[in-house]
């Protein structure tokens, strides 16, 4: 463990190498997981300063605001760390349909692990994707 | 996105390129974020076929059943996956003295963000990790 970062009160978020750190983001209404990503200094930077999250999309190497095409963004109620600080939990309460997920469901977590395979948990779609996202 | 990895029934969890995937523990009961740790292949098949949560520990390079110094371990009561497969949920029922924290909390995310600094949130440790682990 680095130098007590678990018990300090400054905030050191340890980024990765790639200048990364994993958020993840839950309801502050019941606690339910609504997604994982990726934050820089900046995408943090910028969602303390509006309240609303912003992340890195490795995939598209671009800082992203959630729910800036699709409407579904996400108000930022409270940060904790963990206690190496290299994970932040970010507790929002969704706007929009209340669809954190690309797919239109609530949650990206909707598939539940069974005998090898996996099966829906019965979350459905809030919207099309495809009306919303231009591939 | 990966071949519709989406909404896809096959279980193809996306290791990355040091083989690890992020898990992310919540409590079955009332879903409050308990940990994140990160999995190998070998982790995870440990976990589906004992139902107790094993990890890889990336300081100490070796592979670590949760609880297995302080008692403190965690059955897996439901696994589920994100939209691209690159994170696991693991929905746990905690033992012990219920503190998945190796500072004796019961979960790592016991200091939130103000104004900059970190507070505490006022999760008190549960038991002594000077007593469990030797350093």
């Amino acid at each position: 463990m680095a130098a007590d970062l678990d018990e300090t009160l400054e905030f050191q978020p340890r980024f990765d190498a790639q200048g990364l750190i994993t958020a993840v983001v839950t309801d502050i209404g019941d606690g339910t997981l609504l997604m994982v990503a990726q934050m820089t200094a900046e995408a943090l930077r910028l969602t303390l300063a509006t309240g609303q999250a912003h992340f890195w999309s490795r995939s598209r190497q671009a800082l992203w605001r959630k729910g800036e095409k699709s409407g579904e963004f996400l108000s930022v109620q409270e940060i904790l760390t963990d206690c190496d600080q290299d994970v932040l939990q970010l507790k929002v309460e969704p706007h929009g349909r209340g669809a954190a997920c690309h797919t239109g469901r609530r949650t990206c977590f909707y598939r539940r692990v069974k005998d090898g395979r996996l099966e829906f948990t019965g979350a459905t779609p809030l919207f099309d994707p495809a009306k919303i996202y231009k591939r």
